[in-house]
């Protein structure tokens, strides 16, 4: 028997980096729910506001904040209840002065409302709305856009997707998104003592553990693992596979 | 418009243990190189020695350490070269006094050595060996079961399968795993306003974030996510795609 001489890690180094350069990475296009754990391959800018519309975040009554000045348990306000907004719809019609409009949590406020009073604070009879308080400009509103503004840029290239980001992009209706190929990472088991698991186990060899430790590990940090199986210790089986490797 | 009455948590609570009661969870079997992430259904017990015999940790001469005893630049020690044992095959012979077997890192150490001294230590010539230092008891050697012993529970049931995990139940040899099939979850977005993603964008209506960002985030943290898509803000809408996830 001789021993064999060692490559030291430098010098194996050195003979990839002098023999191999690295592929620009693949872009590929994935569904929305197949990016996850992929690296964003382009900027995101959002084509739409979001929301899309002025928000209430309650069910309540928009209002001009000014017609509920002095608003009070003793001085009430009385204010013609106007129509009513539907989630999802643009308001029936824009408000006066001396109007009020229902609308639910989620609903767009009416053109010349500037607020919205929740419903407790409110008593509805005979097609009119009291108020028991006032309302500062802008209260229980959410901005068109306080989300994401329209041409603002939500998710830049070489961003890993998570759940987080899934979300956005959702947000702004996209269906597909332009990712980096996963790295597939080809391993290579080598040893005439490997047995492959499975196999009737003999005592003087070893399980093949490093190709299924290895392949979860890749998939644990984002990668794709292409196991080729156990070479034996030789000279040309080694090449081959790597050659094998290199051509898938 | 009539505002809608909001279920309190604790009460919506209620009504779900109440009225459901979780099933068992369900035991399948997976391939080794896609249980990544499941939870073990079962203890793992060792059939085997890991190693499965005493293995040298270098590339060495298996001897017995006693033959060594005085060993030095100045008092060498010559052995009989009996042979040389081959990776993954049981040594040729055992060894007796006065003799040394080559025995490469991994390979197995014969009956009759207690230690292995490293080849950088010695030099051949004409079938014999000749050692220019000591030994120790057991020196370079590692026994028998020394990274798991046969009868060792390994793995206890409830463990999540990391890469680690994975690495262990290779040692084994094990091809398959009992493993609790991952929780499903059934997601309804609900809302007159929600759109589909991919569909034109309507200013007054919000894309289904939800589907996608919870079942982004469902894979993240183990689970299988199964969206049913959106209910209108409708009593059977909703009725209808409760039964129908129950139903899957």
């Amino acid at each position: 028997m001789s021993f064999k001489r060692l490559l030291p890690l430098e010098e194996a180094r050195r003979v990839i980096e002098t023999n191999y350069t690295p592929a620009d990475p693949v872009v590929v296009e994935r569904g929305l729910d197949t990016a996850l754990g992929y690296v964003l391959a382009e900027d995101i800018r959002s084509e739409i506001d979001v929301p899309g519309f002025d928000r209430s975040t309650v069910d309540g009554y928009a209002v001009r904040s000014q017609d509920l000045i002095g608003a009070g348990e003793t001085s009430p306000r009385r204010l013609l209840l106007a129509g009513s907004v539907e989630v999802g719809f643009q308001p029936p019609r824009p408000l006066s002065a001396g109007e009020c409009i229902a609308v639910p949590t989620g609903g767009a406020i009416p053109r010349g409302a500037d607020a919205v009073v929740m419903k407790e604070y409110a008593h509805v009879e005979e097609g009119h709305v009291t108020f028991y308080r006032g309302v500062g400009l802008g209260e229980n509103t959410m901005k068109r856009g306080a989300d994401i503004a329209r041409g603002e840029t939500v998710c830049t290239k070489q961003t890993v997707l998570t759940s987080r980001e899934i979300g956005l992009l959702a947000a702004l209706g996209l269906e597909r998104v332009k990712v980096f190929r996963k790295p597939v990472v080809a391993l290579i088991s080598t040893g005439n003592e490997v047995q492959n698991i499975g196999e009737i186990h003999d005592e003087y060899r070893v399980y093949d553990i490093n190709s299924h430790a290895l392949s979860a590990l890749l998939r644990e940090v984002g990668a794709e693992p292409l196991p080729l199986g156990v070479a034996r210790d030789d000279y040309d089986a080694i090449r081959q596979k790597i050659i094998c490797g290199l051509e898938l």
